[in-house]
């Protein structure tokens, strides 16, 4: 459980993270830098990162799989924050799709 | 916090709603669907979904963007499940990345 | 050398086929539907031959890769006619890159 | 009808190009390099051409999306030659698919 925890923490901290440096210096981050060149970079790796992960699991080497999607997330969370969504927005929807919200959950445990 | 609490939930319940359907009867499930019609197609819809993901991105359409990153975040479990790797992995991947791994984040609080 | 002239017929003609359908009823056509779609569909197709490419492209099946370059270049062509562009613009810039232009050729011949 | 004949002079002529530096020093040029780097490098190159093609394409800067498509279609004669598949097969795959071949052609005129 508290892995679970720290778990979802991640997901809301790294979009903290990424809030925080999207105003800052271009040369201080990665992240900061993606944001200076603009929504047309950003978009444009999230398209790579998805070439990549296919490509991986094409490969079926787990370790460059798991790299890829990490990529991918990431970048998506880069787009999101340009548009200052939270990937809590990602969470409930797909929550809301396959029947998973908190109150469901708990009625089926 | 219940509602972090509950999000990671939805990820971790999400994949073994998909590991549940992995070998269930094709026509039952969606996801089903996908796994009999094997590996091509399961990270065909990641690049496509990716592609709906920049298309979404230019648009600046909030609701269309949510929708089509949980898509894309889904076909991403589906193709995890395939070589049965957990969405954790690519939480701690991220984590490690970013120095938001569980011990620094107790400690940063 | 038939072949050749043919062969760049064949690239103009399509050019001037979907010229020709683009205004046309979208149910009496795959290009005229295309365009009553829109842009955004255009780019999606655009997109997806190229997902089914790399993919074609990784399993080395010589039919399957000959079918989705066809379909990845002829969506580039209406993607092109969406705006107007001749086939003739890409075939110039690739001659620019690589000396290959008309002017050039004939002196090497 | 110069210009015609030219411009599948670039096509086939480019095509030799490609073959011709497929073994050549990695460093001599980039296309050599990209055939040393291999098949992953290729079809990843050719997945993000048309990222690229997608956002030019959305942006509609004729000059842009002439640029990028001509990425796309010359990593896309990489690609077909890796597998020393000539250009050829996909003209002739097009014209087959838009009943635009050489005797019908003749027909029509």
């Amino acid at each position: 459980m508290d892995k679970d925890i720290n778990s979802i923490d991640i997901l809301a901290k790294l979009a903290d993270v990424i809030q925080q440096r999207k105003n800052a210096d271009p040369n201080s981050s990665y992240v900061a830098s993606l944001y200076a060149r603009g929504l047309d970079k950003i978009v444009q790796k999230v398209g790579e990162e998805a070439v990549e992960t296919v490509i991986a699991g094409k490969n079926g080497d787990h370790d460059a799989l798991v790299s890829e999607v990490a990529d991918l997330w990431f970048h998506s969370l880069v787009l999101l924050g340009h548009y200052d969504i939270s990937p809590q927005h990602i969470l409930d929807e797909l929550a809301g799709r396959f029947g998973l919200s908190g109150l469901e959950e708990k009625a089926s445990r």
